[in-house]
């Protein structure tokens, strides 16, 4: 618990208004894109980066625990008050303050949402290429925490990526400047990449220049779907071997696509077993010369329907059954549990199979996404927290289904994040020296430990 | 100095053939391309990741400096005893263990030259994009500590770009993994990141992961002369606001192009104040379009004279004024300084007149070579090491030209890294609170001092 006196300090620091602690105003911050709830003790929404040092040098002189968060859209839970303690949250910095384009770079605040992002550049003819399924809710300063991927990162890599220089508040209260405008930098060690991905326990970050990229002329949306799915597996193989990097390389199971179509969405034929969503992006020219070849390449590969979008309608229409795929899943049970493994992207076909294996082996309900040209998968575990049963099925399934990543050269995650979802899972992947190495890091920044102290470490 | 009993320990850790201590063998291993002379120790040149654990065990109790060194070309003097100590080089570490064609990664050991992972990568139509200067002689593990960039650069990023992750022995003779063969990897610090670039200060990389790209199937190389400096820089902004992102965009200043003239290389009418140099990659048709929008950029913005090579010997050609740049450089004075300070790309006029204007001031002979693209600047310093009194005048332009990137948004350095030879103008770009941080990482690593102390902390 947090004294008044501490409490009455961080409201004169903010402003009364923006310093919540009423319990009907607390709630909406107990709960995070992923599932348990934590009721934080209060909510301050600073409106300067000087304010959020002051917060900073109370909680730190008291021991109070500061968790950021941006949208709460993450799903590995590195957003709640877990320990307890206050939400930092940043409504009120959301300003884009610069796009400089001629050095090919923006400036923002941490609360602006990323497809603002992507539409005020594109004003510019530049583009902001990481694109998270929540991209119209999450935040910038969310996506640099949590290293946010999406669809086009097999083609345009990750927020890592794009990440040039952050201005940070570190938990003792100190601002730090890492980075900057320009493309390359190498002096130092690399602090800005060492934030990146950091899920809020590392500093909080209050302007962040992000690199842009052309916006590219002309796209090519396709639509492929199999009868068997090593077959949409191996023309994923044929597209990449050909040299051809696709902007997305989307694939739907089985499971999945029925789900769609009983909820309302795009219908496929009984002997669908897997879709697959392929788009190019780039010169016109080329952008058609290279939807040709992936559409033969399809054919070649066993794809009993393949559609090329004529028109910006029509890709629309292509990517609706994508669209539409988490709320589908979600809609069937009370829960879902979305999974992130990732595999070398030689091993997509071998851990899909695994996961058909484990799903009938623990008698559940698992469909597949996956980001399938870069190996990032999204099993999505259909189930009810509330059912324990069936929940001690799906705890092991879910350690089963990590295990077998690991053993093909995997990952916990690619791009969800660990936060408190898969705290317990670590040591699967990291070794005591490698934990400890991180602990220590951890310690240099927050030597007491009050930054979103209840995540990953 | 280190007594014989330790010499001995660490002698019969890797054999006699493998521990250099005669005067003789160690003056190669006293400089690297950063020019002063520390005489080492000893050298040690293991055979296996086992013996480098064994030698860092005794280091870190006897708290003997182990320094590790690629092929020494780093110029910022990151690979050599300044305080002492043990030299740990890596000629028989350079196997080729893999390339995964199907993941899109290779896995090599440190000692591998660059060119030859290209080599290896070009049979399976992959391409590993970093491309320094060094890149014949140069070695991963090296370009790994430096984080290595190149004129492809613009396009392509740096080594940072493609490390996706390294086996590590702690300067305690621990042994961690990182990352992986995943494209995507976003659990727990990113500490592949943060050993990148850490300038051999942090761990000894004895196995790295790389991601590759599909090789480009066709290029086209231009080059374009200008009677005025700033023409040439409009056509860089102009070439990057149409959308073109070129593999190599460079720029050769006017000091430059005479003394590559004097040399015996290409020779340039007496107006050329600089030279543009272009690289565009990718499909052929798509290549060929924009190499025709580039020559007209050139052509609308001045150019008095523009090429665009019609066949690989042609390009070759074309790229010989630069190749020859550095050599022709050197050959004139004593000795060259090639400073690295990088700046926002809209800054890069500003910064070339700036360096006209300080070689003025200072009486020194400045060149210009640019990596236009992406604001990375090579001014090169010709003088004399020997000769104290030029020297301090050079201190003095060196100091006023990093104020002066600083001034503008950039970096002390862009690819060639801190080590001795910028350590003291960490102060100018970093606060001391952000140092402070990047000490405590490097005592979380190396508690006791001992990898490469010498470097820029």
């Amino acid at each position: 618990m947090i004294s008044d006196v501490v409490k009455d300090e961080m409201r004169a620091i903010v402003g009364d208004e923006w310093f919540l602690d009423a319990p009907e105003d607390l709630v909406t911050y107990s709960y995070d894109g992923y599932l348990p709830e934590f009721m934080p003790d209060a909510v301050i929404i600073p409106g300067h980066r000087d304010e959020i040092a002051e917060v900073m040098k109370v909680a730190n002189r008291e021991r109070v625990h500061i968790i950021p968060r941006g949208a709460g859209t993450n799903i590995c839970g590195s957003s709640v008050a877990r320990k307890g303690g206050i939400i930092l949250a940043f409504h009120r910095l959301n300003r884009i303050v610069e796009i400089d384009a001629e050095s090919m770079c923006a400036v923002v605040q941490p609360g602006v949402v990323n497809a603002d992002l992507q539409k005020a550049a594109a004003a510019f003819s530049l583009m902001y290429p990481p694109d998270p399924a929540s991209m119209f809710v999450s935040t910038i300063g969310g996506n640099v925490a949590l290293n946010a991927g999406g669809p086009r990162g097999v083609k345009y890599g990750v927020t890592r990526d794009y990440l040039l220089g952050l201005e940070v508040v570190l938990p003792t209260g100190d601002i730090i400047r890492t980075g900057g405008k320009t493309l390359k930098n190498v002096s130092g060690y690399d602090l800005t990449r060492l934030m990146c991905g950091s899920e809020g326990t590392l500093g909080i970050f209050t302007e962040i220049i992000l690199r842009l990229v052309p916006l590219a002329p002309a796209k090519a949306t396709l639509q492929a779907v199999y009868a068997d799915l090593d077959d949409a597996a191996t023309t994923v193989s044929a597209i990449i071997g050909a040299g051809i990097v696709p902007a997305t390389l989307e694939l739907i199971d089985r499971t999945v696509l029925n789900i769609i179509g009983n909820y309302g969405g795009a219908r496929f034929s009984d002997e669908a077993q897997a879709l697959l969503l392929i788009e190019v992006d780039g010169e016109e020219s080329l952008v058609e010369a290279q939807g040709k070849r992936i559409e033969t390449f399809c054919r070649e590969r066993g794809a009993f329907q393949v559609e090329m979008a004529g028109t910006p309608e029509e890709a629309e229409r292509l990517w609706q059954a994508r669209r539409t795929a988490f709320g589908a899943v979600a809609s069937l049970r009370p829960n879902c549990i979305v999974e992130d493994a990732t595999v070398p992207v030689r091993m997509l076909p071998a851990i899909i199979r695994k996961i058909v294996e484990i799903a009938d082996k623990y008698d559940l309900q698992i469909g597949v996404l996956a980001h399938a040209g870069d190996g990032n998968l999204h099993p999505l575990i259909m189930t009810d927290l509330r059912d324990k049963e069936e929940m001690a099925r799906v705890d092991q399934a879910l350690a089963e289904l990590v295990q077998a990543a690991m053993e093909m050269g995997g990952t916990l995650s690619g791009e969800h994040g660990i936060g408190i979802a898969k705290d317990r899972f670590m040591t699967m992947e990291f070794s005591q020296t490698s934990i400890d190495l991180m602990r220590g890091i951890k310690r240099v920044f927050d030597p007491n430990n009050i930054l979103n102290p209840g995540s990953f470490l």
